[in-house]
């Protein structure tokens, strides 16, 4: 599917599939209120699903989506650029943390280089679907053309669509790229309104002088740019990266074929917003998997209106906190299915 | 186990597998700390299994203890006393919320009559330990004697015993006793120092009279049992239920084993109040499964110097808290297990 039409086929919730959970959990043999955000986030994926109970939300898949950026250059972190590839690899042979969880959650793994700089090796659960081999350096110049941008949102789409074809019935967004938390702060910064300083945080773990560069890289590409939060593709293509791109892409697909999209992170909110510009109803299909510790993190969570299920203060991306939180969105949903009612287990009410 | 041996039993942390779990989680592919509560996690529960890594906290069972409370006479709640009993078959009929979740996370339920006021039906998972139908009001004498305080907590224990005995590599608290947060509330007060309008809360969702009357209720208890936390058993018996007391015995008794014993709620950490000041070693072996909505729990929790995983405005009890952190807590000692390092991996460090 196009952009265009992925956006196009995109509903707001179904009022009546929210209002017949409301009245279900009033139902349950439990105090009204005592499953707190079980509660309201089984109205809203009831909601999304169009009908009371939803569908489970497993088989699950986390996408991660890998890129490289050419603000590297400006010395926005400690790491080298070629532990993008190498994570890739990791990835691939099921070493890294979300492989971990995702074992944990009998959940799979795919790895898609959108954007890494030079071929990574994978496992067979790496896709190839390099955009370009790294963006531009967004301190100097735009970090994609349009047409750039609109291939990575595509690809997103694409192996979301995929994905849904193949059984998955709920999205998890993954994403692994030295630098990327400079572009998804500055995307937080331009979506938001909000000034850099407040959206960039450490990432990894930098040192001080580190983060000052940090936050002028950011400040600078603002200024720079001058994005238009008004024109989503082109703020995307000026101060974006491939793989936040790929997950705009991913979560408007998963809203317009109407299945729960966790989201992770920094990267994922940031491209979140994106998602939420072309399509404010695609907010419907997102689900906060947890607060990053970075804060630009919460900042777009507050644009977009979503509270975070979990607040471990990780910062780690690859899908980590949104598999973490998946158990969780599983449990919601079994609520509707499994749970007894008043009169069907003879508990009296008070 | 008796109460005292149990007690004897309980070890210090081992500081060397604390030390070496820190060490392998700076050799993992991974920033420094981007687990965020997950790697203290994992340290914890080093020092507790006294190794590293730890074993897998899997199996794992869920004990709901169940009894009523003489206190229900006092208005505390609109629920009538019956739907403990209810409740319990419910509960062995799997229709509850901790049953839901705990098929979600292929875990066990367990229920154990230790106070119900009438003989509850149950299924094959109802173990019938009573120690009497039901406490004494404790608004005008001791809820129990102590003889009675100390056969509920080695309830506790001998259900604890079996449960490591049959394989169960971590445990979770469930309760379930209509009126039971007023004992949960006025044990919080009792072993803090906290005043009665700072942990008492609402706990079903009672409405301004009846809470009012819940406060005073907690006061006036405080006041004419003036319990001595110096003294554990006098405490419980004079202020506290029969669940409470199990609780308490099956956490020591985890902690005894040096087994993990997830906390879910308010009585369960009302609980664990009385466990620490039986043996403050105790603590290593709990983790705080989620900050119930109940105000108490977080004094409780701040006391025992515990943060919670999951805050999502949960007050149901049953165990529910405790199972949706399950997950978490697999997937902390999982990385220990499964992750790559820099260099099993090829990774390149900062």
């Amino acid at each position: 599917m196009t952009l265009e039409s992925t956006v196009a086929a995109i509903r707001p919730a179904d009022e009546a599939a929210m209002a017949a959970a409301r009245g279900h959990q009033a139902r349950l043999t439990k105090p009204a209120g005592s499953l707190g955000a079980l509660e309201e986030l089984s109205v809203r994926l009831s909601g999304l699903a169009g009908t009371c109970p939803p569908p489970p939300p497993e088989p699950a898949t986390v996408a991660v989506f890998a890129g490289d950026h050419g603000v590297h250059a400006q010395g926005v972190t400690p790491w080298p650029q070629e532990v993008t590839a190498q994570m890739v690899a990791n990835l691939g042979a099921g070493g890294a943390a979300v492989n971990v969880f995702a074992r944990q959650s009998r959940s799979d793994v795919l790895v898609v280089d959108v954007g890494v700089a030079v071929p990574p090796h994978g496992g067979p659960n790496l896709i190839d679907a390099n955009v370009r081999r790294g963006t531009r350096d967004l301190t100097v110049q735009p970090a994609m053309t349009r047409d750039e941008a609109r291939a990575a949102l595509e690809v997103g789409i694409s192996v979301a669509g995929s994905l849904i074809d193949g059984g998955a019935k709920c999205l998890l967004t993954g994403d692994m790229g030295i630098a990327n938390t400079t572009p998804a702060a500055t995307l937080i910064a331009a979506f938001t309104g909000t000034p850099a300083e407040r959206v960039t945080g450490r990432g990894t773990g930098i040192d001080d002088p580190t983060y000052r560069r940090k936050v002028s890289v950011v400040a600078g590409a603002l200024g720079r740019h001058r994005a238009d939060p008004a024109d989503p593709l082109g703020t995307l293509a000026a101060v974006g990266g491939l793989e936040h791109a790929a997950i705009a892409g991913f979560v408007l697909a998963a809203a317009a074929h109407r299945v729960p999209v966790i989201l992770d992170g920094v990267v994922a909110v940031s491209a979140a917003l994106v998602s939420a510009a072309f399509a404010p109803d695609s907010v419907a299909a997102m689900v906060a998997g947890h607060r990053s510790a970075e804060p630009g993190a919460a900042v777009a969570l507050a644009h977009l209106g979503l509270t975070p299920l979990l607040d471990l203060g990780m910062r780690l991306g690859e899908g980590t906190g949104a598999m973490l939180a998946l158990p969780i969105v599983a449990s919601a949903v079994r609520v509707l299915h499994e749970m007894a009612t008043f009169d069907s287990a003879g508990v009296s009410e008070k």
